[in-house]
């Protein structure tokens, strides 16, 4: 299936060039879980002394390798860690051979690179309530630790997709008192995208300098702003992981610093945009700005009910400016509203105000803000000061044609 | 748009043979709202000493009909009621414009007819946030009460559709003492239906006689069990009210009577089966029952995050037994359950149990049982004794097509 798909309208034109990272190193290797004839494992290396955080699927029924790297969260940093990654097989729903399977996975990548066994986090993307072919995987494991390369990242991101019609990177550099400290993330995911949480799985490194606590807190943080602020179809994978690791090879201590903050920000927002923009279907990338809320909550629970709409993401697809659909999905949110404070904008056309049409509105002002690719939408509640705002993509056929038939 | 669509693959093959119900009478009319050459606007008219019981949206941003009938429930059964419809226009979001359209139309059917103000119950349904042109509508009202007949309760259901394919009615009668009481019911609804309440228009009418409050219980109890157990789209409308009409005509009093209970339920859930047979682009209808569940509401919260899951319905478009999909589904509702407890069965074969497939699982038998219209999904949660019933249909293009593209 992957590769099968036509390269998202809304993709960058290009993966970014991603910088090497300070202690850490990449590989990647046709494995054969699934698909042939691409690249489907990948194992990272990160050097003695990194921090790792991360954050983890809600569900209820998560899958085993989930539950292995949260109880593995906080251990001992001295050691080094290793991450590995396979696609096509979820091993989710998978019962005892399940965990079986990330144990001979998670003990073969602790033998092949010295790691202990929980400095070992993986994860595993795809088809649920298959066994996981482990054997498949761990037979690359040797080459995988001898081809290790601080230049492969792009490699480890293609090696992670599933139905993604293209991978996903972004990165940034910062200046902390004349020391350069360096981010690059990578990201997969494209349906069953859903906060809670990570919604997908998303791998960032740095080489900032941060002890494993301030970076959990700091991550968590960071990820309710922008990945728990996306959502493509409403629903959560069992299996979605973000995990960050800190280096601290740049040797700056990065703890408290505001830009670092900001750029980590940055990176985990573009790669959350870049996940709504290889949504299954999408032809439009939608932004809903949720304002004049009596909180914050509130603000980002009547965004995710527009965003999570069908009729409204039916709309959009159609670049119809039905701003009922709107009206209506506020109304169904639960959280508080009033109908007659409520004014809402397509684009910069303000199309309703005071519980009804503005006076002002020409249809065909909102009408030609539909037809762009990137459609806004605010809606001020009239009730307060909090706000939110939620990225996602239209429902179109071709979300249909992908689910109806495919086993993912 | 109405009658453009070909009418639903899983329609019943008739309209039921309505029986007429002592103490109503029905007329409608074409008023040319929106539509043209179809009816648009029905008339009802109920005997002095009729109760009148509801049910409504829980929209934050309910259209002013609804809001009028609510502050209407309770009220003095001698005088008789009215109950007046109109399709095309939803008269929601219609600001101050909007609480004046369902006063105009209010008086002039209460002049029209004879009954006070507070005894004529509207609803509008279709377009959100255009000005009802309620002159269209009171032009016919004295007509509409000089055609007046018992026979009209078809013409009823037809003039309140909007995207509707076919027409809804159901009936029962049942013996008390030797006596018999009857009911009869007219439904519309395709789309944004979800629970809360009764997400479309019904209209239940009966010859038993109960006081409004007696009456008002058992139908919010029995809208519950029925209504608020279907799901389309998960969009709830602004608009959506249930009304039952109890004129006491057969001389029979049903309060605390079982068989007319079981009567009233059979009626609601007949309707909200064809509302979901109906369901915009369904191809499958599809019955999920929860068991084993703690309680009550954490049986229908995974009950409706099943059938409210856009991937669990495209794979039922598609006809594939992706049980990992339900799991995923259950995961995410929020309510408690446990991976490994989980067992799942599509049709009669038991696909999944203690976490994992079923050692005795064929995918052949579950395909077959896929193909079929009538798909029958049980979730056995292994926590408790308490289980749901819920229905939905599935997700497919034709949705996409209805709702892309059309105004409501």
């Amino acid at each position: 299936m992957a590769g099968a798909l036509p390269r998202s309208p809304l993709a960058p034109e290009t993966f970014p060039d991603l910088p090497q990272i300070d202690g850490v190193t990449f590989a990647a290797a046709e494995a054969g879980i699934k698909y042939s004839g691409r690249l489907d494992v990948m194992l990272a290396i990160c050097a003695p002394g990194t921090s790792i955080a991360g954050v983890f699927t809600k569900s209820a029924t998560r899958a085993a390798p989930v539950l292995d790297c949260q109880a593995k969260l906080g251990g001992e940093q001295d050691a080094g860690a290793a991450i590995l990654v396979n696609a096509g097989n979820a091993n989710a729903f998978t019962g005892r051979n399940g965990v079986d399977a990330v144990a001979a996975v998670v003990d073969a990548t602790a033998r092949a690179t010295g790691l202990p066994a929980d400095r070992v986090f993986t994860a595993s993307t795809g088809v649920i309530g298959e066994p996981l072919p482990h054997g498949r995987i761990t037979a690359h494991l040797s080459n995988l630790v001898t081809q290790q390369s601080a230049d492969a990242i792009a490699d480890a991101a293609s090696a992670i997709m599933t139905t993604d019609t293209y991978s996903k990177g972004a990165t940034q550099t910062i200046d902390v008192d004349g020391q350069p400290v360096t981010l690059a993330g990578i990201a997969k995911g494209s349906g069953m995208i859903a906060p809670d949480m990570a919604t997908m799985l998303v791998y960032i490194f740095t080489d900032g300098q941060m002890t494993q606590s301030a970076l959990q807190d700091l991550v968590r943080d960071t990820s309710d702003a922008t990945f728990n602020c996306i959502t493509v179809d409403s629903d959560t994978s069992t299996s979605d992981s973000l995990i960050v690791a800190a280096t601290g090879a740049s040797g700056v201590d990065v703890t408290g610093n505001t830009a670092f903050a900001e750029a980590l920000y940055a990176v985990m927002l573009d790669l959350a945009h870049q996940v709504v923009r290889d949504g299954e279907g999408a032809t439009k990338f939608v932004e809903i700005e949720v304002t004049g809320c009596t909180d914050k909550t509130a603000a980002k629970t009547h965004g995710l009910s527009i965003a999570n709409s069908p009729l409204v993401k039916t709309a959009i697809a159609g670049e119809d400016p039905n701003w009922g659909r709107v009206v209506m999905a506020v109304g169904k949110s639960g959280a508080p509203a009033e109908r007659d404070t409520l004014s809402i904008w397509f684009g910069e056309t303000l199309v309703a105000e005071n519980g009804w049409v503005s006076p002002t509105y020409r249809e065909e002002d909102a009408a030609a803000h539909m037809k762009q690719d990137h459609i806004y939408i605010r809606v001020d509640c009239g009730m307060g000061d909090a706000s939110a705002t939620v990225w996602t993509c239209d429902l179109t056929h071709g979300y249909i044609e992908i689910n109806a038939d495919y086993r993912s």
